[in-house]
């Protein structure tokens, strides 16, 4: 595949690829070792990547995280030929104000009680390593964690 | 989230949508515990869903795989608000005759070499459980392994 392979330490390339396709495909390992994901709504990245998702406490993913906080966050925009793929480490935060300072009114359709709603909680992750591929050359780019 | 949940054990609807989309995004486990993916090109798939993927004998999936076969499959789609995630186990198969009846001209900008190239090895995957979930209701379907 004569793979070519850029590495840039600049962790903002990266955020700005994850803004623009904003819902990741997040895989987390059940007990069992099988692998399962659902897409998420990535929230606005922070400037050193830390990135926050709304989900349900009772939710089998929190449950999975409890047990292996690797993750891996799936990004794909086919139609730009852009890919991203994130290795993290989530945690789950159960802190009400930061529920209500990341709430935004489209969470809606996903919490329909607002950022009130007791069942909400919060997964950070923090990035491991990250990589994209952007076209047109398809260069694998190591941006982050190398 | 008021997660609704549809089952089907209709796997061609599954095929469908993984033909649609073609390109995944394969999880594997690192032997440190760490999640890592890619974009894969995903070839026809079986009727009975049984997936193929070309790749690099000596490549950090083949390697990973060698050591934990669950993998998972992220299928985006975003402009149609289409995801699909595939739960399953990942195989090596070295079977030159296979890998010449599988070959398509498109595997040049991956394998310039062309079929006979001595690296290229075959991932099969078989699917344990199959979900995606589609616009415009956004539910969930349980298609496969359920
Ligand atoms: C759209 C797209 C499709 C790709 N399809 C394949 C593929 O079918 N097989 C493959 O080995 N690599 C493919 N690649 C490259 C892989 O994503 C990856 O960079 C390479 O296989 C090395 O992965 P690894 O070091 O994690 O094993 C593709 C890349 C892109 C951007």
């Amino acid at each position: 595949m004569a793979e070519q392979v850029a590495v840039s330490h600049d962790v903002t390339k990266l955020v700005e690829r994850i803004k623009d396709i904003k819902i990741a495909m997040m895989t987390t390992v059940e007990p069992s070792g099988e692998l399962h994901s659902r897409p998420m709504y990535t929230h606005e990245p922070e400037e050193d990547g830390t990135l926050w998702f709304f989900t349900e406490k009772d939710s089998a993913k929190i449950d999975e995280v409890k047990q292996e906080r690797h993750v891996n966050l799936g990004y794909s925009k086919p139609d730009q030929n852009l890919y991203v793929s994130i290795s993290g480490t989530a945690t789950i935060v159960n802190d009400r104000q930061k529920i209500k300072d990341l709430w935004s009114e489209g969470l809606r359709a996903w919490f329909p009680k607002g950022s009130d709603d007791p069942n909400i909680s919060l997964l950070r992750v923090d990035i491991n390593r990250g990589e994209y591929w952007d076209q047109p050359s398809n260069v694998l780019v190591r941006a982050f964690g190398y």
